[in-house]
């Protein structure tokens, strides 16, 4: 099977958006952007031994690919629309072909993604990365700049459940010893670790209100940390409101990243809103907290308070938490 | 260093572009795209040990990376204006990164593309890719498709330069045995494989009335029979006519691929107007044969006709050429 073959086997379907005006096939994929609506790029690459294993589920590493792409979306209150994809293969297995891209298609259907152009190379380690590519109505974009003093900080969903799968995945050295992933982590983990559900709807939904948003891939108190320092502002944080996930200690859930929830502030005025958008769309949105106009992030546990954690979140090239 | 500080001291520049309402640091980049234009989407990855050793000057890297994805858009007819990237270190070399950068940022200030996001992952090998967004006004992207019998087929630039070097390099197992390309490729040879010319103005010259273009990354008989293909046609080639270029062999020139050069079609009524572009834009634009109504490629060497070679051009993933 030559590159062609594979494309067309595994990366090419029927395209059903009339936005599409040429898909995979050609040099470059032509698309017909409609009036009034702002482009919204970002790209996200997942690397083996990195992000997953060799013996992670084809279909995992494609869903979370998505996800995380997604969720960058979902921050800009955008919806995505057009995606490439870059993937370069030890070698041609058919059967992680295979798994892979019915994992990635369900999503890009799930979502509404036409999945318009890409690029396949060998190399001796699995590296994958998609380009996405969303649209948001002309100044309505949501940026991690905008914050203002007094603004109510809120989180979506529960948080922890990631980290804490990554960490039973480093305790039983995963990534070194080849271990199915399976056998050691739970549905829940698995879901949380490679299927984060991308906030799109919240973000559409607050991006008419909400003065700043990010997404918390990297741990929630170093994208507060973003948040605090685009806006020039300080934050102060109420622990005991934080939605740790279940069996999910405090420390993993305020700087241990992989969350992909989303991360906003917005004026007091538009609480009751912020209530009705949750119980519309069915998702938790919690307020944790409130920005002040310090320049740092205060901890409190009830009336106690907390002195920040050395590592406020995760850096991706150095594997290690970064401050 | 961390991910964000690499970030802002190697890939983050001023923004001049107006289109770009927010570029690097944020969830993701807001791009306004101008009315009446269509965008025109590409991806092209480079990898260590398939692409470039580890021994590469790092600029070298850059051009070509910046060179392939710019060819695809100029295959198009199209403008290239806003790009992603991904890149994935074995460590923070920031010798590399400085030289990476400076090519990088050189290319893309010689085209007026802007950098608008990206991403830093960590891995065991090199991985490199651009994604590249331009404009084609509506209705004008040229495509692989719409050849018609008679229509002359014109090349760009003269071929088989790269996959000289590239032989070269086989040949002195430059890959494995990490020795400096420097010392086994002349300069040309250098500036063949690192920094082709994508054919842009000749893209946007001849877009009003070619009727098929492809650019000849993989080899012009590949490249040409993806154009045959897709217009359901054949095609005749004159190799006295043939551009080969110096010191190089005709077999290289026909299935060496990496040139980048632009391979079209177009009606013996442009031959005049493509004569006057070739002068204006100063790059040589050689008329090497016709398409007709068989189903396959003929290669004529005066009135004798030579066979096809086995294999028309380089197949990316099996490192071989392909059929």
């Amino acid at each position: 099977m030559n590159e062609a073959e594979l494309i067309q086997r595994y990366f090419t379907r029927q395209i059903i958006d009339s936005c599409v005006t040429l898909g995979i096939g050609d040099d470059a994929a032509v698309i017909q952007p409609p009036a009034g609506e702002q482009l919204v790029i970002t790209t996200d690459t997942m690397v083996e031994g990195s992000h997953f294993t060799p013996n992670t589920n084809p279909s995992h590493i494609a869903t979370k690919l998505m996800a995380v792409n997604l969720s960058d979306i979902a921050a800009m209150g955008a919806t995505p629309k057009w995606a490439t994809l870059t993937v370069t293969l030890k070698t041609i297995d058919e059967n992680w072909l295979a798994a892979f891209s019915s994992g990635l298609f369900s999503c890009l259907d799930r979502y509404g993604v036409t999945l318009v152009g890409g690029d396949v190379t060998k190399g001796t380690e699995t590296n994958l990365a998609i380009q996405l590519i969303g649209l948001v109505p002309q100044n309505m974009a949501l940026t991690r700049k905008g914050a203002e003093v007094d603004d109510d900080i809120y989180v979506t969903g529960a948080i922890g459940a990631a980290a804490k799968a990554v960490q039973v995945l480093y305790d039983n050295q995963a990534i070194d010893s080849c271990v199915d992933e399976d056998t050691i982590l739970s549905t829940e983990q698995i879901n949380a670790l490679y299927a984060p559900q991308p906030r799109l709807d919240v973000g559409n939904a607050i991006r008419s209100f909400a003065s700043a948003a990010i997404d918390i891939s990297d741990g929630l108190l170093h994208e507060l940390a973003i948040i605090c320092k685009q806006s020039s502002l300080g934050a102060t944080l109420q622990l005991t409101t934080l939605p740790v996930a279940e069996n999910c200690d405090m420390a993993l859930a305020l700087a241990g990243g992989d969350d992909y929830e989303l991360l906003f502030t917005s004026h007091k005025s538009a609480r009751e809103e912020i209530s009705s958008i949750a119980t519309r769309l069915h998702c938790k949105i919690t307020r944790i907290g409130h920005m002040n106009n310090s320049n740092k992030i205060r901890l409190y546990h009830g009336e106690e308070e907390y002195s920040l954690p050395d590592k406020l979140g995760f850096d991706h090239f150095s594997r290690n938490h970064d401050e």
